[in-house]
């Protein structure tokens, strides 16, 4: 029996915002100052750099939960299963249902339980909990999920990301440009002829790097202190997931005993275009080759960063034939990675 | 190899708040009229119901990841691990930090990231996620733990409970009265001459019962409506728990094969005290006996209900002889069970 994906689906959130939408911005550094640019500038730089050029945001009327429901719909009629028959609904997400214009994350009862609620399984069996961690929270459920499987408790798991990053920002922080709002599921399933993970790898880096993403106070001197935002030192975490990522990536693939020359396409965390390049190119260099053209779909310049939901709305698109210029086919091998707060790094290799 | 716990440890916060400091309180109904006793009374019922005389608060200056990281040392210690040697730290709460006075729970980074942080584990491969299961969530950890030990990605799995429910509650809800703060924590290990768990089950109701515990404004009607609290249907609850809990204890331990003859303990999830006798009374009657006495340690009478925390801080005071009347010896089969939050219902059966 082969553990792998039987269906995916994403909810893409439809109010756009267009990087010049944040031209009236007033946008501080952490200490208040003002930038030596204008804010054309600022934004010129923000887009070379992550590659995004509009992001989705959720209507006002909808949370996480809801996103996440969505996509976990869309990823049961794509897997052909009955809802009743899953054994565990695993929820990534890290801010809770925060309803707009909201500064509480509600996660009582838990995001998993909420979509269970509306998906309407009736099923007790079928366990429904919520995971944070960080941006890597969807691929961790994954292996979780696998990890159940094998252990024998569970044969069918849905695991949802989703997340509305827009309603923990800091509009006075140019890094806010960053985040988006969305969400994506996979069914995981043991079948005989199955996609399968063939190995995973996950490490926490909780030394100096544990607060590279953290909550705090707006950029704004005089704003409210009392509400936290989302945070994160750039510089930090551009080098440090340009260090750990390609060696994460590199145990795995070697764990999974697949030649680097079988790995068709990687699916990596879009967190910033940039980065994301540098860590896919850093991976190949490892193994002393060039990036492939075309290894590396990219949705960013649309989506924005939408954490956990990057990696499976991203799956989503490529299997539903969205992007036209890549393609998968039975047999394929591909590498799922992700990087984010926690320090949180995984990895899998997976054959379609 | 018998996967089991070996070693266990709890912070017991040090702020005391007795009944009585609840007499000068404005409680109101959900619709914001009036009790129609006075508050001497009401807590004369309440303590009558739920058996709470005295609940335990954390010092402003901790969080929930202070408390969890003060019982994880402990249960390192007894488990006489190195601390390198984890494989995982899952951290079971349900609102994150949420600092004294403060209404956000942080979550950024993941609060098991924190412990890790704290306890200075260097080990990338220790692997640190949250989990969000209501009140069950600290027996769900090591459920989980269980699982990953099982599937072979782990050897040794830190499961930690904390919460500091007096952060989250209204103080114009009678309630609010049942709430605690603490953390408990176990280390998860398998070895050849260990505790077992024999078997276990999990269920998750979320149809009518979802939303039983729920999050919402303060029952004073002039009070905020932007900040919520943790709020419950506390009929609806007693009547789902004493239906649904003693048949999943039932189901666990038939599964199990051990005769209900051979049960020393029953370590319940301290909600309420009438409804635990009730519910273990019930367990029994599916057995047509009565329920032995001395069968239930309770510590809800001083420490109040602190969700996640309840059972690994029962069973740690057990463990290290501090409840004079209960003790366990090598091969005594005891039942974990808890109901809370999603709905979520859990039990393990265990052999020490």
């Amino acid at each position: 029996m082969r553990i792998g994906i039987t269906g995916t689906g994403s909810y893409i959130p439809s109010l756009i915002t267009k990087n010049e939408d944040f031209l009236e911005h007033n946008f501080f550094e952490v200490d208040g100052s003002s930038f030596e640019y204008q804010n054309d500038v600022i934004i010129e730089k923000f887009k070379t750099i992550t590659g995004i050029q509009e992001r989705r945001y959720a209507k006002p009327e909808f949370n996480t939960s809801d996103l996440g429901h969505l996509a976990a719909e869309r990823a049961i009629v794509d897997a052909k299963i009955d809802k009743e028959s899953l054994d565990y609904i695993i929820f990534a997400h890290n801010f809770g249902d925060v309803s707009h214009g909201k500064i509480q994350g509600d996660t009582l009862p838990s995001l998993a339980t909420r979509v269970k609620h509306k998906l309407g399984i009736k099923n007790t069996g079928c366990v429904a909990y919520d995971m944070l961690f960080g941006c890597p929270g969807w691929l961790e459920g994954v292996i979780q999920a696998h990890a159940f499987i094998k252990s024998g408790i569970a044969k069918k798991c849905l695991v949802i990301g989703g997340e509305t990053l827009s309603r923990v920002v800091d509009e006075h922080d140019r890094d806010s440009m960053i985040y988006s709002d969305g969400a994506g599921a996979a069914v995981i399933e043991a079948q005989e002829n199955n996609g399968e993970i063939l190995s995973h790898i996950t490490a926490t880096h909780a030394n100096g790097e544990a607060y590279y993403l953290y909550f705090d106070k707006t950029n704004d001197q005089e704003g409210c202190t009392n509400t936290r935002y989302i945070k994160m030192h750039g510089r930090k975490i551009y080098e440090f997931a340009c260090t750990h990522v390609p060696k994460a990536m590199k145990d795995c693939l070697d764990k999974s005993g697949v030649p680097i020359e079988r790995v068709k396409k990687i699916f990596i965390h879009q967190a910033n275009e940039k980065m994301d390049e540098a860590i896919v190119s850093r991976f190949y260099g490892l193994y002393g080759m060039e990036m492939p053209s075309d290894i590396m779909p990219m949705i960013i310049d649309t989506m924005g960063n939408n954490s956990v939901a990057t990696i499976p709305t991203l799956l989503d698109q490529v299997r539903k034939g969205e992007l036209p210029e890549h393609s998968l086919k039975k047999e394929d091998v591909v590498i799922f990675a992700s990087v984010g707060a926690g320090m949180n790094i995984n990895a899998i290799v997976y054959q379609v």
